[in-house]
């Protein structure tokens, strides 16, 4: 059956089948042991690299309909699979085998003084819809990081790596029946139909959460419609903050790692903030470096002063997410300004403070109120497998639940356990 | 100003004003320390005593409303406020004071291979909306738990206590610039107009929370229409499973106070689940002891088999939240068949298991799949001072962020801060 052409109208009824069966498959993996978890996930990694022929046979029909289409190369590459890419997927599944599994987890316990003893419990989240843009991989990292944390995934991948997405899929269900797991516990939406977004977006009665992983307009529109609890992975406007009390040479360094080691993601610093007193001893050095590598500076009225190569920047940059070599560069007043600044424009993302004065940095961690704040370290560093979390599922955005990296423990919520002895309440 | 008479074109205007307000406090709140705060609630506490004939006062102008409108005698006494019941409000205020502030605490710390030191610190959510109903108590408690947690809150109460409210927010105001904190810390919308909450509802560029408060209708209209993150309060269809193994006269006493110690609170039992094993055995003497406190029995064919008093259960009472002196009982096939009913009919609040087979026991604290699991306890031990954690404003069934007793601890949220020495991400 060629499901994608569904006609519109049946997105109702699709979407209330993958919620009947994901439920039917929720206890199960609820209660599935650590050893049965890893058991699916193994033969996944093992099946995924038997069968590279099919999925790159998929990915070929993905790529086919792009290049008619005329997506562009950037959106072409993203959507590539190749022996490559397909190895580090069936690696991605092998780390995640290696991780802990954190359901059953103790959280805390203690003791009331009527002899109740209470202890909350790491329990899986419920039932997850992901909702990605066109990179395939996500299929499988996603499919296995709720797979471990115990959570029945939906996954709705772009249309444009549809065929890739389901071949993915299809391995993860047979490696997960052969674990004596339902197959249900992953579930692709099986139609590109816009309408199934939406209809997922309401499903409040069997869905626990969704995660938006893809460009600002996808976010948008699931922040916008969802009923659902989302977590939500927006904007990455980093900032470095150099003082004052920076070491010069450490700033030059940092400031370049955190910009140029890869723009294109999210960690990737959007804006550079320089302490008025530190702009005679700090800025050019920095800003040298930056020109060096190839990164367009858009400065202030102090900066452009300086550097006869920045352009001027104007206050749509304060607020722009480049993800390009592009960064803009403002004078603050110490600390105090740069926290300012980042409160006014930033996205409460990813920060980082370069100085050598310990009070100055610790205000700084303090009153910057991201969800990842740093002290002499690159915001490049905002990334589930630099934290030591392994594979992460994105960098959540939201205030409530998860901030940061989002890995296996973040994909948990907990139960409150009591345990008495006959005990009444007087 | 009369300002509950403000056109309802206004609610726009008022909400956006109440947010701006809110913003402008949230940053001194944030970084304020645990004795500024605390000294503004023992303030709060200290003119909430001196200032109770006022209180009274207003109080008195909502209930000759609430009289006039011919509210039923129930209402009117959730509404009324009188010496003791300010007295038990002040000393809520004293009993926030003494406990421990979770802003700041370090949830964990680790180190990486290239040396960065990870923490993970509490944090404020930030600011938080309240909408209620009738109880005027609320208003302090919910006041007093966000300023001690760090989050600035906006209280939406109930029309019919509005004049109560305004008053207790007023001295919580006063208290708070006592301590030199803004007084928009806590902020009281200055409209009855049901408009108001439509716009709170909206409200995703400054409210990071909403807790509604109330009764069934208030949870389903705040989750159908808000973009907020919402920290939900829902049924408590709470279970009592008496097992084969459990002993009679536990079981009988431990049924007859969850079910009638307070039939009006959440953590009430309103299902009896009856093993089969044990219907010989235990239901009589169960059922005779609630029989003697007065309450309704709605069972079974099995229960109306041997209990000439019960009257039969319909399918609809096994989703039935009575808040009254009646219960439902149900027979099941052991602890399976208790796990499937509580799944098929539980609103996953709290369930508790009365058996001395500890392999029973745990196999219904895993596989339950509620906020609160227990084992030979009270159902009524569902209460965050119950659980020690002091305060509470709601018991979560969320499964996101919290589950259970939301206190302090749960008011807040976490920040990642990471510690390097000018390390950069190869």
């Amino acid at each position: 059956m060629n499901v994608e052409t569904k006609p519109a109208e049946s997105a109702v009824a699709i979407v209330a089948d993958l919620g009947r069966r994901a439920k039917a498959a929720a206890v199960a993996l609820r209660n599935a042991g650590t050893e049965v978890k890893n058991r699916a996930l193994a033969e996944a990694a093992r099946l995924i690299r038997l069968e590279k022929a099919a999925i790159l046979a998929a990915n070929a029909r993905d790529i086919a309909t792009a290049q008619a289409a005329g997506l562009s190369a950037a959106l072409q590459d993203r959507l590539l699979l190749d022996d490559a890419r397909v190895e580090a997927m069936a690696r991605g599944l092998d780390d995640i085998v290696a991780l802990p599994d954190p359901v059953g987890a103790k959280i805390e316990e203690w003791t009331r003084p009527n002899g109740l003893v209470i202890s909350r419990v790491r329990v899986p989240i419920g039932i997850i819809g992901v909702i990605y843009e066109a990179r395939p991989n996500v299929t499988a990292d996603a499919g296995a990081l709720c797979i471990k944390s115990g959570n029945v995934v939906v996954l709705r991948g772009g249309s444009d790596s549809f065929h890739s997405s389901r071949a993915i899929v299809e391995l993860l269900r047979q490696s997960l029946a052969s674990a004596r797991l339902p197959q249900d516990c992953v579930q692709l939406v099986p139609t590109t139909d816009r309408a199934a977004v939406g209809e997922m977006l309401r499903a409040m009665d069997w869905l626990d959460l969704i995660v938006p992983r893809g460009g600002r307009s996808l976010i948008d529109r699931v922040t916008e419609e969802s009923r659902v609890p989302v977590l939500r992975h927006y904007d990455g406007i980093c900032h470095v903050y150099v003082d004052r009390d920076a070491d010069i040479a450490m700033a030059r360094d940092l400031v370049a790692n955190a910009k140029m080691r890869r723009v294109s993601v999210c960690g990737a610093a959007e804006t550079l903030l320089v302490d008025r007193a530190a702009l005679d001893t700090h800025l050019m050095p920095v800003l040298a470096k930056l020109h060096e590598l190839g990164c367009e500076v858009r400065g202030d009225g102090e900066v452009c002063r300086r550097d006869p190569g920045a352009l001027p920047a104007t206050e749509k940059d304060w607020r722009t997410e480049y993800l390009a070599p592009v960064i803009s560069v403002a004078t603050v007043d110490g600390v105090e300004g740069a926290i300012r600044h980042i409160a006014a424009y930033g996205s409460q993302h990813t920060e980082t403070i370069v100085t050598d004065n310990r009070a100055t940095a610790e205000r700084f961690l303090g009153e910057v109120d991201s969800a990842i704040v740093m002290h002499n370290a690159s915001t490049q560093f905002a990334d589930g497998g630099e934290f030591g979390l392994g594979a992460e599922i994105g960098i959540s955005t939201n205030r409530m639940h998860a901030r940061g990296p989002v890995g296996l423990v973040e994909l948990t919520t907990y139960k409150n356990i009591v345990r008495g002895k006959g005990t009444l309440r007087p």
